[in-house]
């Protein structure tokens, strides 16, 4: 079914604040799960709701607490969480690059005693709309194997970079491995067949099958136990051709996140504190030059790719392409909600007493 | 034949002194070709030499030209390489960002009017000798293939990324793409088929053959024609296995190269000014940590990964592990000189009255 994004954003704005957030944070957590949602990005959207608030009662999540700034200069910003959830810790630290970046060129924030911080792109983009270049990482539970690995131990480490462009930013956003486990979920869900060489089991053999893949994953991702076997890195299933390069990119996220934040990397998130560490980069394009200058040569760019000859029957799309069209779509007709979250979604209402959008 | 890495060193500088660079630029030069060859990177290192110096008879590298700064703050730096090699801009802006980013936590240059700056690994290992972490980006000519394109359009844009270990540095450090055209050219010079699924033809179908893999990218990368065709990005073939990752991956150098720098985007390289632009960042880690503490805990996680369980005959490696073992051997035994790369030498060392070295 679909449902109004206002009518989503409201219910999700009244369970958080029932919950325990402050009216602000509330407002931000139902901005960005509406946000994902409207951008297609379903499994970053509503359908987390349940899985967030079993981590507030598992005390994981701890919603009254503030976040803290723990060491600031004109460039740099380093910040615990303070065990809340990621997003707030998040767009306060963005908030704050961006007025650094506007006075002083370049500027990073990392951010330790995290928790998930929803979709990497929601706060690039917050950069893109001051007209600055931005880049958002986190780390992750551990759900990907090395190269030539047999077992999880990388996260799926999330990257994201925005660029100012017509008639959106450019925004590419996702998980450094093949693929997120969210999307596993989803088939998972819908019972259908893995249509790439996605994940791996114990003797890195490719699992088509959802469930077993989702199997897995969530053995490896949330017990100390693991099966054997986890997501692909970015390059597949063979040294040949180039899957060490994935492998390096996901390192290149556990460096700037776990181990600058001297928090847990990806691998020790299923034991212990379960933290998450994020980082973010912002840069001022303006210094080298005039920004809609630049925003139109980038423009001109992608316009030549999406024109290149291609195979018959596909696109060249580039990298939010997508996302700005299912917005577009989606604010018009509504945010698709499937039916195991619209069960969910009228527990939590009862449970909370918040009236359930109507379409529902 | 191996040649020892101080005669490569003596004779490429004297070159590169009697071809009219300054004495201070024929040392950096010689030393990041030899580099390379200590490396492993023999692709980048003196079997280049021919190459640049035919770039100089052409114009398109002027070795008296002088680096200038266009602007700068205490954390920015933009430059102009005037024309002359990449490596005398790059190794001048990286010294620079080392110091600023020690009383600045962070910084960043662009430069633009460059050329070919030999592995990007170089500027970020710079960085990592100064505790920092260190990242180098450069655009390139047009080789890369779209996801679904059937015609070479973006660069094999190089990505490294450095990051203080024990008993050496991470260093990541490659072509965004699949691989490097360099790659595909040793297996031509060896007459030996492509391992993997590297190259594709004008229907995007997998080229094993390397000659006619080459012949494809020379046409690509150094005429304004096209053959169709070119290297994939990393993720291979297929959207399915998210090969738009792989192509996100190298427009985000794009972006901070060519497009940053006002230079020619990889595309518009084999026609007109042939310009190259690159990127650099450098972190100072030990704002976030005692870099004591992050050094190690860097390298107890690369440990563990180099102990993972994994398929029988094979072995984990970190990024940097396989070039510092190279180095190692290297340096003791002499780098590895083709039989084609020794004609060519000592063709060059006659024509400018350099003495070859003696192992030739």
């Amino acid at each position: 079914m679909r449902i109004e994004s206002s009518s989503e954003k409201s219910f999700l704005e009244q369970v958080f604040t029932k919950t325990g957030f402050s009216s602000a944070d509330s407002e931000l957590l139902a901005d960005t799960l509406t946000d994902a949602d409207l951008r297609g990005i379903s499994s970053h959207g509503i359908q987390r709701l349940a899985w967030y608030l079993n981590m507030v009662k598992e005390g994981t999540i701890v919603p009254q607490n503030k976040v803290k700034v723990l060491k600031e200069t004109p460039t740099s910003l380093f910040v615990d969480a303070n065990q809340n959830m990621g997003q707030i810790a998040s767009a306060f630290a963005m908030r704050k690059l961006i007025e650094k970046t506007k006075k002083s060129v370049v500027s990073i924030a990392v951010i330790r005693n995290s928790n998930h911080f929803g979709t990497a792109g929601y706060y690039s983009r917050m950069a893109a709309k001051a007209g600055l270049i931005g880049v958002s990482n986190t780390n992750t539970r551990p759900l990907v194997v090395p190269t030539n690995a047999t077992e999880a131990f990388l996260g799926s480490n999330a990257f994201a970079f925005t660029f100012p462009a017509e008639p959106h930013p450019f925004v590419f956003d996702g998980a450094t491995s093949v693929v997120s486990s969210g999307k596993i979920q989803v088939l998972d869900k819908n019972k259908k067949d893995i249509p790439g060489e996605w994940a791996v089991d114990k003797d890195r053999k490719i699992v088509k099958n959802a469930k077993a893949a989702e199997d897995i994953l969530s053995t490896a991702a949330f017990t100390p136990r693991q099966k054997g076997g986890g997501v692909l890195t970015l390059g597949g299933l063979f040294e040949n051709n180039s899957n060490y390069k994935g492998m390096g990119n996901s390192l290149v996220v556990e460096l700037l996140t776990g181990i600058l934040a001297q928090g847990s990397i990806s691998a020790d998130t299923s034991v212990g504190k379960h933290d998450f560490s994020q980082f973010f980069l912002t840069i001022d394009p303006s210094f080298f030059g005039d920004l809609d200058v630049l925003r139109k040569n980038a423009t001109d760019m992608f316009n030549r790719i999406r024109h290149l000859d291609h195979t018959p029957g596909t696109e060249i799309k580039i990298p939010g392409d997508r996302e700005y069209k299912n917005y577009a779509e989606n604010t018009k007709n509504g945010v698709t909600i499937d039916d195991q979250t619209a069960k969910d979604l009228a527990r939590v209402g009862g449970e909370l007493g918040v009236e359930v959008p109507k379409e529902l």
